[in-house]
């Protein structure tokens, strides 16, 4: 049974990450703690709504960790907090000799390379994982492996019409991961002409086009389409719910411990 | 029985046209007019490849015209020609007393204007339709409807990649249907932004976002999503052969015998 | 100002009701009702999540209804509750002068004849809507009028996997809605082989291929295809949240307002 | 550059095979064979429609093969002939040292295990490809690694309705191919009943449900949806036109000449 520490676990996605460790065999949850002063002292499980878990709500995370050492086997903390505190966290992870699973964004680079260096140095497993979606890995994946065959691929990306900024970070994400093989993709067969601004999309890298839509009603899809002649090759993927990416954060805690040293994108654990 | 020519009967479009009127019920396929002369004087179903017809193909549409005015019932002649003739064809078959049915585009307002008049003065029936396939009047039909409920709509029109203009035609058209009832699409929930510029679409009637996908092995399709909160709701329309437009052809030589004047789009005879 | 009373207000449906009365124009929220003892005397906005709303939330039907007379217009009462309250609900709304806009299923054919003949007589408006969503009943319409030109349709519903039912209730009535307009649809072109038996799905009224889908992911969506030769025409809603139903629901309140007697379904008043 | 011959060049595939080869770069059509006697000695070239290519289509296969061992590199025969003579026209080819790419269906179990021995002794590569399409073959491979991760998976394929077998043979294989590996897929969550029989569709390998959609306007489709809490993932493939194939044919050319030994399915070379 592998200790878990989750970092976090008042929020959005640490309350997730509570029920899915509770629910998981092979683990069990050990420790709950967040900086957010309203459950402090409460029974983790209460707070999220999953029943007694007899475990308490703590914001010590040294104290907590340093109690998941006492385990026959090595701990391992997940940590989905604040970008001001992510490299403190899991720096502090690794001294106690727990592993982290670190969900949260907003790491530099200098910052990775240090806790790289440090992880290293402890031959500590350590985890870094920008998207936890299994699904979205899976279709990156077979979007590369298709990407040998076909010349032309567009990406559509679908999100409510809260979100901010477009295209999103994983279209963005997709269209690096399909670029640099040499290709300049989807090679004109006319001269092309917008006769409204923007109508063929944004281009990202190698010339692949990325369409953005933002309606309310919509919670976070994307396409990537594949075309050549007398066919096309779609890859779509719905987001419909957070507890999508807790098989993710569930393979993550299995896999860390399995690791002598820092690791970055759930790709490279599939 | 509506005795029926059909002007253009060699190119793509007029040898669907002899094949589903030469099926069609209530109707028989009395005259052929080509001015290509690779097939003048040849039996026009074999020309079109669906056996002998007895009908020659001929290059002469005043003949033709009067041949068809000797059946009992006033007969109907469709155009799928050429910009420069179309005006002339038209004329001639109205004074003719042949009811005119015109897939041929390139008709300016002006000329419009004209045969609208010439119509009315020879209580002619006559039928322009830029687009005859029946599936896209209904969708439109269908986002006009669902436009009075929903305010948040985009538009996703995918075709293969030699067509160089973007949007295509019908989805502009769509646009303008959905537009003009005093609303602005799309009220903005968060001030949004491009990294990749042109991703978010292009702006049509009332801030329509419009998205062209461009690529091999795609036909001519068109969705409309509407989205509201908690829900979306798509319309669309995939074209994967010249002959979706045929029913709309049959339904509008049919019509064209009911009426007294020029008649402009296919919605008005659904 | 239409003043509101939400019967069932700490259900599912309540809450969300509470939640868009309270921010919907020309309405008012005066009367919270539930048999629930769990929250009596709480503020129902409290209750339900959106902050305080000066509304108790009380366990008497009869009292709150008198309350609700006192206002100048006339009030109004949304009953999401349970089949076996729903009648006696409705008729003491009715007996009081508040107009009924029942969401709660299960009332028998006799029950709504009852309440028929009850609002006839006091000459008060009352809605009973099975489906609020205001998506459905346009796809619905929708589908009706393509089924004027289409010979060919066959329905695709897609649900999460706890749901027992096969096909949806939804495409049970879409496929009904399609019938009796004396057509046979899905003529054979060919004699069909399932050489696995069920894959050819569910016959309904009149010959219409109905498929139901159902995975853990999925939520509730509805796709009916209509097919001719050379094209698809394809109506898809989804549902993402029941937040879907409110613009139903407010649409009901406002509208049976201007009634006089008792209407069934949401189609009427679109 | 590699000698090409194409059996069965008048036929539809053929014809599709014949111009493909023509464009492509590294080989060069050498022979045109075909048993229809409507075209022999006519230039290959006019017969299916790319204008001239200085290659008569004759019906000798023997005298063709003989001929393209003429050239400095080894030749290479594509056949799309038929069930009864696709043994004896692969034994030919490896006989005279031409290399089989072999399209057409119809070879028996023991068929192919004779030419698997004769290709053997031969040291002569010969490949045997059911299906060329490259996009069907991403898809299925896509899907057998999804697999491993998700475990609610079913199959909906869409066809034109003159399609007679339901499921296609493409989605029985691709069910087959995510078969095997332990699993029983779609564990029930709730007790399914169906309302109306057939709904959940067919039970391909594994519990695997299957749906077939057969409509006209429709052409070929499939799509593979797993399901898991919060996300869907779906794979689909539209074959549009039957030039969907030729790339496959083309690697097939390029790979069987690097190949000692008979190879059967696309998916080895890929």
């Amino acid at each position: 049974m592998i200790p878990v520490v989750v970092n976090g676990a008042a929020g959005k996605m640490g309350r997730e990450v509570i029920k899915a460790v509770s629910q998981a065999e092979g683990m069990t949850l050990v420790g709950a703690v967040d900086q957010n002063p309203a459950y402090i002292g409460e029974d983790v499980g209460e707070v999220v709504g999953c029943g007694a878990l007899e475990v308490p709500l703590l914001n010590d995370l040294q104290g907590t960790l340093v109690m998941a050492t006492q385990y026959p086997t090595q701990g391992v903390m997940v940590d989905f907090t604040h970008p001001d505190s992510v490299y403190e966290n899991t720096r502090t992870a690794i001294a106690y000799g727990v592993r982290p699973v670190v969900g949260t964004t907003g790491l530099t680079d200098k910052q990775l390379s240090d806790l790289t260096d440090f992880a290293e140095k402890a031959t500590t497993g350590a985890l870094v994982v920008p998207n936890f979606s299994i699904g979205i890995v899976l279709l990156q994946q077979a979007a590369i492996q298709a990407s040998k065959y076909f010349d032309h691929v567009e990406i559509i990306e679908l999100h409510h019409n809260q979100k901010a900024d477009a295209p999103s970070g994983t279209a963005i994400k997709t269209a690096q991961m399909l670029s640099g093989n040499g290709k300049t993709y989807n090679p004109a067969q006319v001269e092309e002409q917008e006769t409204l601004t923007g109508a063929r999309g944004a281009l990202a890298n190698d010339n692949i086009n990325v369409h953005s839509i933002r309606l309310p009603g919509l919670i976070a899809h994307q396409e990537v389409i594949f075309g050549a002649s007398g066919q096309t090759y779609t890859l779509r993927h719905d987001t419909t719910d957070r507890a999508a990416y807790m098989p993710g954060v569930i393979l993550a805690i299995r896999k860390v411990t399995e690791l002598k040293s820092l690791v970055y994108g759930l790709e490279k654990i599939l």
